[in-house]
């Protein structure tokens, strides 16, 4: 088998120690090449740059650590690496190693994800990865070994179009971990809100505080991290909400065009 | 029955001609109040201010238009708002009007829809609104009819928790609507790349181009547009793929920790 060639990519930037993990572990299986933000995205959600021109400047450190810094996000990033900078199409993509989990609602907020779900939409097998600790001094090597295997197997198994892996590892050492779990997507939210502050000259800002509350499902993602099994979760990006179509088809929504 | 509350954002800023056109057609049915991002905030995605705090300022228009500017994304400006800014809970989130369409792919790119997903994330009924032109000088009054008349819906039917539409209309006059359509997110998709071009010290930068490549299935939100018909997508923000998760059963993916 032809050594596969792998676009590895973050929200944190492609110089968080995460990424480098990354870049490490996989290069073992396959020929990496980084695209990632220049700077630190995180909670970008999905977005992309549509008012402005992008610019990206190559990356080197020595011959292990090669790629691109784009000024934008990770989607960006992902998009413009394989539709332009790159001579040649990826296997698949991999996205991470986030510093901090991305499960249940924070896949929605998630620039890690996002870069995944770009691979995605561009019709390649792509990988989030995530590790429940916001150090940057954590350790990430079960993070990383996995990743490496998760990679391995996509890469024999093929993912279905359109749909992706978002992965994450519970903040635990190597003998802690209690296996590796299929989970969906979980309902834990935040309850949150903001602490406002008075600036020096009398003027009110805001900061983002909350508190998370866990989704109690054993099926899903935080559960999975609870019990420091890694967890798995296959993911799409349509997002038609099937039983309310459903029961939209009696509201008899023509007549509300008529109406006028 | 009390008059309903309806809070409205944008992803245009509040400033736009589409977020006027939907509060002067809102406020025949309901008090309004807008709470939107100070600055034009498309293709945002999902996106939510972690690392810096939030800034809002009042705005007032006479007495016909009042609310806040938050310098931050749509989903900062619905979550500050609620949270924070209103002294109380707003009965509906509607977000738009959209000066261009949000269907398929687009939808999960959209700062409009994000709005509206925010709401629905807190618990609160929502509805993102788009029309299918960018020009700011198109007719939207075909548009914000219908937002009347679809909030009026949801007011007085509900929605399930966890659940929004995501209204699209097409540019054209009352009288040549053929209806209204309730839809899936649509499959087409941008077959993009970026074209290179050379500044003048040098340096290239890239410019996003791209061509729309329509999901012909005659369910979705897009073939409703071209049909020349209102299209209702009911949405959720839960992404598991269970088409996956049921093959993965087959994967015995935790030999993949137990290999280490």
């Amino acid at each position: 088998m032809k050594r596969p060639y792998i676009l590895v990519s973050n929200d944190d930037g492609y110089d968080s120690p995460g990424i480098y993990a990354l870049v490490m572990s996989l290069r073992r299986i396959a020929d990496v090449v980084v695209v990632a933000p220049a700077t630190q995205q995180s909670a970008v959600g999905h977005a992309i740059t549509v008012q402005t021109p992008l610019r990206a400047r190559p990356i080197e450190r020595g011959k292990t650590f090669t790629g691109w810094a784009v000024e934008g996000t990770p989607a960006d990033s992902v998009k413009l690496g394989v539709s332009t900078l790159l001579d040649r199409r990826p296997d698949l993509v991999v996205s991470g190693i986030n510093h901090g989990m991305n499960t249940s609602i924070n896949v929605i907020y998630s620039g890690t994800v996002s870069a995944a779900t770009e691979g995605a939409i561009l019709g390649i097998p792509a990988i989030a990865i995530s590790h429940a600790s916001h150090s940057l001094k954590s350790d990430l090597r079960v993070a990383a070994a996995f990743a490496r295997k998760i990679a391995k197997e996509v890469l024999e198994r093929g993912l279905p179009g359109g749909t992706l892996l978002n992965v994450n590892v519970p903040n635990v050492s190597a003998d802690e971990i209690e296996g590796v779990a299929v989970t969906t997507q979980g309902r834990s939210w935040w309850d949150d809100g903001f602490e406002t502050r008075r600036d020096p000259v009398g003027r009110d800002y805001y900061w983002l505080v909350g508190k998370y509350v866990w989704d109690e499902n054993p099926i899903v993602d935080d559960a999975a991290l609870r019990k420091n099994m890694i967890s798995v979760t296959p993911l799409h990006y349509h997002l038609t909400d099937q039983r309310l179509f459903e029961i939209m088809q009696e509201w008899d929504i023509g007549r509300l065009h008529k109406k006028q």
